[in-house]
Protein backbone atom coordinates (compact mmCIF):
# COMPACT_ATOMS: atom_id res chain seq x y z
CA UNK A 1 0.00 0.00 0.00
CA UNK A 2 2.86 2.68 1.43
CA UNK A 3 5.21 3.72 -1.75
CA UNK A 4 7.65 1.51 -1.90
CA UNK A 5 9.77 3.09 -4.55
CA UNK A 6 12.89 3.05 -2.26
CA UNK A 7 12.81 6.65 -1.41
CA UNK A 8 12.53 6.74 2.32
CA UNK A 9 8.80 8.20 2.88
CA UNK A 10 7.98 11.17 5.25
CA UNK A 11 8.91 14.20 6.94
CA UNK A 12 12.80 13.81 8.07
CA UNK A 13 12.37 15.65 11.72
CA UNK A 14 9.01 12.99 12.32
CA UNK A 15 11.53 10.10 11.06
CA UNK A 16 14.27 11.51 13.17
CA UNK A 17 11.77 12.06 15.98
CA UNK A 18 11.10 8.65 15.76
CA UNK A 19 14.63 7.11 15.66
CA UNK A 20 15.42 9.29 18.54
CA UNK A 21 12.56 7.86 20.26
CA UNK A 22 13.49 4.19 19.20
CA UNK A 23 16.67 3.94 20.38
CA UNK A 24 16.09 5.55 23.89
CA UNK A 25 13.20 3.14 24.17
CA UNK A 26 16.05 0.38 23.02
CA UNK A 27 18.83 0.92 25.08
CA UNK A 28 17.08 1.55 28.23
CA UNK A 29 13.98 -0.73 28.14
CA UNK A 30 15.55 -3.41 25.51
CA UNK A 31 13.92 -4.65 22.31
CA UNK A 32 11.39 -6.99 24.70
CA UNK A 33 10.66 -4.01 26.61
CA UNK A 34 9.98 -1.92 24.16
CA UNK A 35 6.16 -1.20 22.11
CA UNK A 36 6.16 0.61 18.90
CA UNK A 37 2.79 2.26 20.63
CA UNK A 38 5.54 3.63 23.53
CA UNK A 39 7.79 4.64 21.23
CA UNK A 40 5.01 6.88 19.32
CA UNK A 41 3.79 8.38 22.06
CA UNK A 42 7.23 9.56 23.53
CA UNK A 43 8.13 10.73 19.85
CA UNK A 44 4.79 12.30 19.52
CA UNK A 45 3.24 10.31 16.62
CA UNK A 46 0.79 8.32 16.09
CA UNK A 47 1.61 4.43 16.19
CA UNK A 48 0.15 3.60 12.50
CA UNK A 49 3.53 6.39 11.33
CA UNK A 50 5.67 4.10 12.67
CA UNK A 51 4.43 1.83 10.87
CA UNK A 52 4.20 3.02 7.99
CA UNK A 53 7.72 4.80 8.16
CA UNK A 54 9.83 1.38 9.06
CA UNK A 55 7.74 -1.43 9.34
CA UNK A 56 7.89 -3.77 11.61
CA UNK A 57 9.49 -3.35 15.37
CA UNK A 58 12.43 -5.73 14.23
CA UNK A 59 12.95 -3.11 11.09
CA UNK A 60 12.74 0.24 13.14
CA UNK A 61 15.55 -1.29 15.42
CA UNK A 62 17.48 -1.99 12.46
CA UNK A 63 17.16 1.50 11.64
CA UNK A 64 18.18 2.74 14.81
CA UNK A 65 21.65 1.42 14.56
CA UNK A 66 22.49 2.09 11.10
CA UNK A 67 23.49 -1.63 10.51
CA UNK A 68 24.95 -1.94 7.11
CA UNK A 69 23.10 -5.67 6.85
CA UNK A 70 20.19 -7.22 7.57
CA UNK A 71 19.75 -10.11 9.78
CA UNK A 72 16.54 -11.30 8.90
CA UNK A 73 18.38 -12.22 5.10
CA UNK A 74 21.57 -13.72 6.22
CA UNK A 75 21.17 -15.20 9.17
CA UNK A 76 18.08 -17.90 7.53
CA UNK A 77 20.92 -18.20 4.49
CA UNK A 78 23.75 -19.63 6.94
CA UNK A 79 21.37 -21.48 8.70
CA UNK A 80 19.92 -22.97 5.70
CA UNK A 81 22.50 -26.02 5.62
CA UNK A 82 21.71 -26.76 8.91
CA UNK A 83 24.13 -26.46 11.98
CA UNK A 84 27.01 -28.60 10.26
CA UNK A 85 28.83 -26.02 8.56
CA UNK A 86 27.15 -23.53 9.90
CA UNK A 87 30.54 -22.09 11.44
CA UNK A 88 32.34 -22.00 8.02
CA UNK A 89 29.33 -20.38 6.24
CA UNK A 90 28.80 -17.57 9.18
CA UNK A 91 32.33 -16.86 8.71
CA UNK A 92 32.49 -16.79 5.01
CA UNK A 93 29.12 -14.22 5.60
CA UNK A 94 30.54 -11.68 7.85
CA UNK A 95 33.77 -11.54 5.72
CA UNK A 96 31.67 -11.04 2.18
CA UNK A 97 29.49 -8.02 4.35
CA UNK A 98 33.34 -6.52 6.35
CA UNK A 99 34.87 -6.77 2.65
CA UNK A 100 32.19 -4.70 0.84
CA UNK A 101 31.92 -0.87 1.50
CA UNK A 102 29.13 -2.06 3.86
CA UNK A 103 32.27 -2.67 6.67
CA UNK A 104 32.77 0.99 6.53
CA UNK A 105 29.27 1.35 8.49
CA UNK A 106 30.35 -1.59 10.79
CA UNK A 107 33.67 0.17 11.70
CA UNK A 108 31.84 2.95 12.30
CA UNK A 109 28.99 0.91 14.52
CA UNK A 110 32.17 -0.08 16.34
CA UNK A 111 33.35 2.90 17.25
CA UNK A 112 30.42 4.66 18.57
CA UNK A 113 30.16 1.47 20.31
CA UNK A 114 33.21 1.46 21.89
CA UNK A 115 33.05 4.88 22.55
CA UNK A 116 29.84 5.80 24.58
CA UNK A 117 28.11 3.33 27.48
CA UNK A 118 25.11 4.11 25.36
CA UNK A 119 25.87 3.02 21.95
CA UNK A 120 27.51 -0.33 23.72
CA UNK A 121 23.99 -1.18 25.10
CA UNK A 122 22.11 -0.38 21.95
CA UNK A 123 24.31 -2.75 19.68
CA UNK A 124 24.66 -5.16 22.83
CA UNK A 125 21.11 -5.37 22.72
CA UNK A 126 20.48 -5.59 18.82
CA UNK A 127 23.60 -8.51 18.93
CA UNK A 128 21.52 -10.43 21.41
CA UNK A 129 17.71 -10.20 20.26
CA UNK A 130 18.12 -9.70 16.39
CA UNK A 131 21.33 -11.85 15.94
CA UNK A 132 22.24 -14.32 18.03
CA UNK A 133 18.89 -15.00 19.66
CA UNK A 134 17.22 -15.72 15.49
CA UNK A 135 20.98 -17.61 14.70
CA UNK A 136 20.05 -20.06 18.02
CA UNK A 137 16.58 -20.69 16.55
CA UNK A 138 17.25 -21.07 13.55
CA UNK A 139 20.37 -23.29 14.30
CA UNK A 140 18.01 -25.05 17.01
CA UNK A 141 21.00 -24.86 19.46
CA UNK A 142 19.53 -26.27 23.24
CA UNK A 143 18.27 -22.95 24.95
CA UNK A 144 20.10 -23.54 27.85
CA UNK A 145 23.23 -23.42 26.05
CA UNK A 146 22.95 -21.07 23.44
CA UNK A 147 23.81 -17.65 24.90
CA UNK A 148 26.94 -18.78 25.88
CA UNK A 149 27.57 -20.62 22.64
CA UNK A 150 25.92 -17.27 20.93
CA UNK A 151 28.08 -14.98 22.77
CA UNK A 152 32.00 -16.94 21.86
CA UNK A 153 30.82 -16.96 18.77
CA UNK A 154 30.51 -13.07 18.59
CA UNK A 155 33.32 -12.44 20.41
CA UNK A 156 35.71 -13.85 17.89
CA UNK A 157 33.41 -12.65 15.27
CA UNK A 158 33.85 -8.92 16.74
CA UNK A 159 37.38 -9.83 17.52
CA UNK A 160 38.18 -10.78 13.75
CA UNK A 161 36.56 -6.97 12.64
CA UNK A 162 38.91 -5.55 15.41
CA UNK A 163 42.07 -7.69 13.71
CA UNK A 164 41.22 -7.31 10.55
CA UNK A 165 39.52 -4.02 9.64
CA UNK A 166 40.77 -2.15 12.34
CA UNK A 167 44.05 -2.79 14.02
CA UNK A 168 44.70 -4.25 10.14
CA UNK A 169 47.06 -6.80 11.90
CA UNK A 170 48.81 -8.76 9.04
CA UNK A 171 48.65 -11.28 7.53
CA UNK A 172 44.89 -11.33 8.66
CA UNK A 173 44.44 -8.04 7.55
CA UNK A 174 44.60 -9.29 3.78
CA UNK A 175 44.65 -13.06 3.77
CA UNK A 176 42.32 -13.91 1.16
CA UNK A 177 38.81 -14.91 2.67
CA UNK A 178 38.71 -18.43 2.03
CA UNK A 179 41.82 -18.95 4.43
CA UNK A 180 40.10 -16.61 7.09
CA UNK A 181 36.99 -19.13 6.67
CA UNK A 182 39.33 -22.32 6.88
CA UNK A 183 41.24 -20.89 9.97
CA UNK A 184 38.29 -19.52 11.39
CA UNK A 185 35.65 -21.61 11.15
CA UNK A 186 36.31 -24.73 13.27
CA UNK A 187 36.11 -21.68 15.70
CA UNK A 188 32.84 -20.88 15.32
CA UNK A 189 31.38 -24.43 14.70
CA UNK A 190 33.24 -25.50 18.29
CA UNK A 191 31.35 -22.55 19.63
CA UNK A 192 27.94 -23.30 18.29
CA UNK A 193 28.05 -27.51 18.92
CA UNK A 194 31.15 -28.63 20.27
CA UNK A 195 32.14 -29.86 23.43
CA UNK A 196 32.97 -26.68 25.71
CA UNK A 197 34.48 -27.95 28.83
CA UNK A 198 37.60 -27.82 27.81
CA UNK A 199 40.51 -29.66 26.44
CA UNK A 200 40.11 -32.40 28.40
CA UNK A 201 36.84 -32.99 27.46
CA UNK A 202 35.25 -34.53 29.95
CA UNK A 203 32.29 -33.73 32.14
CA UNK A 204 34.06 -35.16 35.20
CA UNK A 205 33.92 -31.75 36.56
CA UNK A 206 37.98 -30.79 37.05
CA UNK A 207 37.19 -27.22 37.44
CA UNK A 208 35.31 -26.34 40.43
CA UNK A 209 34.69 -22.76 39.06
CA UNK A 210 32.55 -24.79 36.32
CA UNK A 211 29.88 -25.59 38.44
CA UNK A 212 27.37 -22.34 37.50
CA UNK A 213 26.46 -23.87 33.84
CA UNK A 214 25.64 -27.49 35.46
CA UNK A 215 21.95 -26.94 36.32
CA UNK A 216 19.84 -27.83 38.69
CA UNK A 217 20.81 -31.88 38.18
CA UNK A 218 22.75 -32.38 41.29
CA UNK A 219 20.83 -30.49 43.85
CA UNK A 220 20.64 -33.70 46.31
CA UNK B 1 72.53 2.82 39.61
CA UNK B 2 69.64 5.06 38.90
CA UNK B 3 67.06 5.42 41.19
CA UNK B 4 64.80 2.88 41.98
CA UNK B 5 62.32 4.06 44.05
CA UNK B 6 59.53 3.62 42.36
CA UNK B 7 59.28 7.66 41.45
CA UNK B 8 59.74 8.23 37.89
CA UNK B 9 62.52 9.89 37.96
CA UNK B 10 63.05 13.32 35.40
CA UNK B 11 62.03 16.32 34.53
CA UNK B 12 58.50 15.75 33.46
CA UNK B 13 58.81 18.06 30.33
CA UNK B 14 61.95 16.11 29.20
CA UNK B 15 60.06 12.73 29.95
CA UNK B 16 57.29 14.18 27.85
CA UNK B 17 59.02 15.33 24.87
CA UNK B 18 60.59 11.84 24.96
CA UNK B 19 57.40 9.61 24.82
CA UNK B 20 55.82 12.00 22.49
CA UNK B 21 59.21 11.45 19.64
CA UNK B 22 59.12 7.71 20.69
CA UNK B 23 55.51 7.51 19.61
CA UNK B 24 55.58 9.35 16.89
CA UNK B 25 58.78 7.24 15.64
CA UNK B 26 57.23 3.73 16.82
CA UNK B 27 54.22 4.67 14.64
CA UNK B 28 55.75 5.91 11.64
CA UNK B 29 58.46 3.71 11.31
CA UNK B 30 58.10 0.71 13.60
CA UNK B 31 59.87 -0.79 16.46
CA UNK B 32 63.17 -2.54 14.24
CA UNK B 33 63.01 0.91 12.25
CA UNK B 34 63.12 3.38 15.56
CA UNK B 35 66.42 4.27 17.39
CA UNK B 36 67.20 5.17 20.71
CA UNK B 37 69.52 7.33 19.33
CA UNK B 38 66.82 9.28 16.48
CA UNK B 39 64.28 9.32 19.62
CA UNK B 40 66.67 11.51 21.53
CA UNK B 41 67.39 13.89 18.83
CA UNK B 42 64.27 14.57 17.62
CA UNK B 43 63.79 15.12 21.19
CA UNK B 44 66.43 17.39 21.69
CA UNK B 45 68.21 15.10 24.60
CA UNK B 46 70.91 12.80 24.71
CA UNK B 47 70.38 9.24 24.31
CA UNK B 48 72.22 8.48 27.70
CA UNK B 49 69.15 10.28 28.84
CA UNK B 50 66.22 8.24 27.22
CA UNK B 51 67.76 4.89 28.82
CA UNK B 52 68.64 6.81 32.15
CA UNK B 53 64.30 7.52 32.23
CA UNK B 54 62.99 4.61 30.61
CA UNK B 55 65.38 1.65 30.07
CA UNK B 56 65.53 -0.56 27.04
CA UNK B 57 64.16 0.09 23.82
CA UNK B 58 61.26 -2.12 24.44
CA UNK B 59 60.85 -0.69 27.98
CA UNK B 60 60.31 2.35 26.69
CA UNK B 61 57.95 0.98 23.87
CA UNK B 62 56.04 0.38 26.61
CA UNK B 63 55.86 3.58 28.60
CA UNK B 64 54.79 5.01 25.41
CA UNK B 65 51.53 3.13 25.00
CA UNK B 66 50.51 2.82 28.47
CA UNK B 67 50.30 -0.89 28.15
CA UNK B 68 48.88 -2.33 31.86
CA UNK B 69 51.04 -5.22 32.27
CA UNK B 70 54.48 -5.97 31.23
CA UNK B 71 54.89 -8.33 28.74
CA UNK B 72 58.40 -9.51 29.14
CA UNK B 73 57.06 -10.48 32.22
CA UNK B 74 53.90 -12.39 31.08
CA UNK B 75 54.68 -14.28 27.78
CA UNK B 76 57.51 -16.30 29.45
CA UNK B 77 54.86 -17.39 32.33
CA UNK B 78 52.73 -18.53 30.04
CA UNK B 79 55.56 -20.24 27.64
CA UNK B 80 57.04 -21.80 30.46
CA UNK B 81 54.86 -24.89 30.47
CA UNK B 82 55.67 -25.42 26.57
CA UNK B 83 53.03 -25.28 23.91
CA UNK B 84 50.57 -27.74 25.26
CA UNK B 85 48.48 -26.28 27.31
CA UNK B 86 49.93 -22.41 26.05
CA UNK B 87 45.97 -21.92 24.93
CA UNK B 88 44.53 -22.36 28.30
CA UNK B 89 47.34 -20.26 30.55
CA UNK B 90 47.15 -17.36 27.52
CA UNK B 91 43.14 -17.01 28.11
CA UNK B 92 43.52 -17.37 31.94
CA UNK B 93 46.61 -14.63 32.27
CA UNK B 94 44.64 -12.40 29.80
CA UNK B 95 41.13 -12.62 32.03
CA UNK B 96 43.74 -12.16 34.91
CA UNK B 97 45.09 -8.71 34.10
CA UNK B 98 41.60 -7.62 32.04
CA UNK B 99 39.43 -8.87 35.73
CA UNK B 100 41.91 -6.93 37.78
CA UNK B 101 41.89 -2.96 37.66
CA UNK B 102 44.37 -2.61 35.08
CA UNK B 103 41.44 -3.96 32.32
CA UNK B 104 40.25 -0.17 32.83
CA UNK B 105 43.59 0.91 31.04
CA UNK B 106 42.95 -1.81 28.28
CA UNK B 107 39.95 -0.69 27.70
CA UNK B 108 41.22 2.94 27.14
CA UNK B 109 44.16 1.67 24.99
CA UNK B 110 41.49 -0.04 22.94
CA UNK B 111 39.34 3.26 22.40
CA UNK B 112 42.28 4.61 21.37
CA UNK B 113 42.86 2.22 18.93
CA UNK B 114 39.97 2.47 17.51
CA UNK B 115 39.06 6.02 17.55
CA UNK B 116 42.20 6.85 15.51
CA UNK B 117 44.28 5.75 13.03
CA UNK B 118 47.71 6.65 14.62
CA UNK B 119 46.95 5.14 17.80
CA UNK B 120 45.83 1.85 15.86
CA UNK B 121 49.49 1.77 14.06
CA UNK B 122 50.95 2.24 17.59
CA UNK B 123 48.99 -0.79 19.16
CA UNK B 124 48.96 -2.47 16.39
CA UNK B 125 53.03 -2.19 16.26
CA UNK B 126 53.31 -2.80 19.97
CA UNK B 127 50.82 -6.04 19.80
CA UNK B 128 53.31 -7.77 16.44
CA UNK B 129 57.00 -6.94 17.90
CA UNK B 130 56.68 -7.19 21.77
CA UNK B 131 53.62 -9.50 22.15
CA UNK B 132 53.09 -11.85 18.85
CA UNK B 133 56.65 -12.11 18.27
CA UNK B 134 58.06 -12.63 21.18
CA UNK B 135 54.94 -15.43 22.19
CA UNK B 136 55.91 -17.06 18.75
CA UNK B 137 59.69 -17.67 19.29
CA UNK B 138 58.70 -18.45 23.45
CA UNK B 139 56.80 -20.72 21.99
CA UNK B 140 58.93 -22.15 18.91
CA UNK B 141 56.16 -21.98 16.86
CA UNK B 142 57.21 -22.46 12.87
CA UNK B 143 58.45 -19.00 11.86
CA UNK B 144 56.44 -19.48 8.58
CA UNK B 145 53.24 -19.98 10.15
CA UNK B 146 53.71 -18.08 12.95
CA UNK B 147 52.44 -14.45 12.03
CA UNK B 148 48.91 -16.27 10.82
CA UNK B 149 48.74 -18.19 14.17
CA UNK B 150 49.57 -15.53 16.23
CA UNK B 151 47.31 -12.81 14.57
CA UNK B 152 44.34 -14.86 15.16
CA UNK B 153 45.03 -15.67 18.26
CA UNK B 154 45.20 -11.91 18.68
CA UNK B 155 41.71 -11.84 16.67
CA UNK B 156 40.10 -13.73 19.72
CA UNK B 157 41.97 -12.21 22.70
CA UNK B 158 40.93 -8.43 21.25
CA UNK B 159 36.93 -10.04 20.80
CA UNK B 160 37.33 -11.30 24.42
CA UNK B 161 37.77 -8.17 25.65
CA UNK B 162 35.20 -6.41 23.07
CA UNK B 163 32.19 -9.23 24.07
CA UNK B 164 33.16 -9.50 27.80
CA UNK B 165 34.41 -6.16 29.38
CA UNK B 166 33.43 -3.30 26.63
CA UNK B 167 29.75 -4.78 25.03
CA UNK B 168 29.12 -6.36 27.92
CA UNK B 169 27.40 -9.66 25.95
CA UNK B 170 26.15 -12.16 28.66
CA UNK B 171 26.44 -14.72 29.90
CA UNK B 172 30.14 -14.30 28.56
CA UNK B 173 30.74 -10.86 30.29
CA UNK B 174 30.04 -12.64 33.83
CA UNK B 175 31.19 -16.04 33.42
CA UNK B 176 33.73 -16.98 35.99
CA UNK B 177 37.44 -16.74 34.50
CA UNK B 178 37.37 -20.70 34.47
CA UNK B 179 34.67 -21.29 32.47
CA UNK B 180 35.93 -18.81 29.62
CA UNK B 181 39.65 -20.87 29.40
CA UNK B 182 37.47 -24.01 28.94
CA UNK B 183 35.63 -22.61 26.26
CA UNK B 184 38.33 -20.54 24.75
CA UNK B 185 41.63 -22.30 25.40
CA UNK B 186 40.94 -25.09 22.73
CA UNK B 187 40.67 -22.29 20.19
CA UNK B 188 43.75 -20.61 21.06
CA UNK B 189 45.22 -23.85 21.41
CA UNK B 190 44.70 -25.03 17.60
CA UNK B 191 45.25 -21.02 16.43
CA UNK B 192 49.16 -22.09 17.99
CA UNK B 193 49.52 -25.64 17.17
CA UNK B 194 46.37 -26.80 15.35
CA UNK B 195 45.49 -27.56 11.55
CA UNK B 196 44.65 -24.26 10.27
CA UNK B 197 43.37 -25.63 6.43
CA UNK B 198 39.73 -25.58 7.42
CA UNK B 199 37.80 -28.75 8.56
CA UNK B 200 38.60 -31.26 6.62
CA UNK B 201 41.62 -31.43 7.72
CA UNK B 202 43.39 -32.60 4.45
CA UNK B 203 46.10 -30.20 2.33
CA UNK B 204 44.62 -31.24 -0.75
CA UNK B 205 44.42 -28.26 -1.56
CA UNK B 206 40.50 -28.12 -1.66
CA UNK B 207 40.04 -24.51 -1.98
CA UNK B 208 41.74 -22.59 -4.85
CA UNK B 209 41.95 -19.25 -2.93
CA UNK B 210 44.27 -20.92 -0.36
CA UNK B 211 47.11 -21.24 -2.16
CA UNK B 212 48.62 -18.30 -1.40
CA UNK B 213 50.43 -19.30 1.87
CA UNK B 214 51.84 -22.64 -0.05
CA UNK B 215 55.04 -21.20 -0.36
CA UNK B 216 57.31 -21.98 -3.77
CA UNK B 217 56.95 -25.11 -3.71
CA UNK B 218 54.78 -25.68 -7.24
CA UNK B 219 56.72 -23.05 -9.12
CA UNK B 220 57.30 -25.83 -12.10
Amino acid sequence: MARRSGRRPGNPDTREAILNAAREAFAERGFDGSSIRAIATSAGVDPALVHHYFGTKEQLFQATINIPFNPGELLPQIAAGGVDGAGERLVATFLRVWDSPAGTAGAALLRSAVNNEWSARLLREFVVTQILRRAAGLLDLDPAQAPLRTSLVASQLVGLAMARYILKLEPLASAPAEEVVAAVGPTMQRYLTGDLSGPTGGGSGASPGRSRTAGPTETG
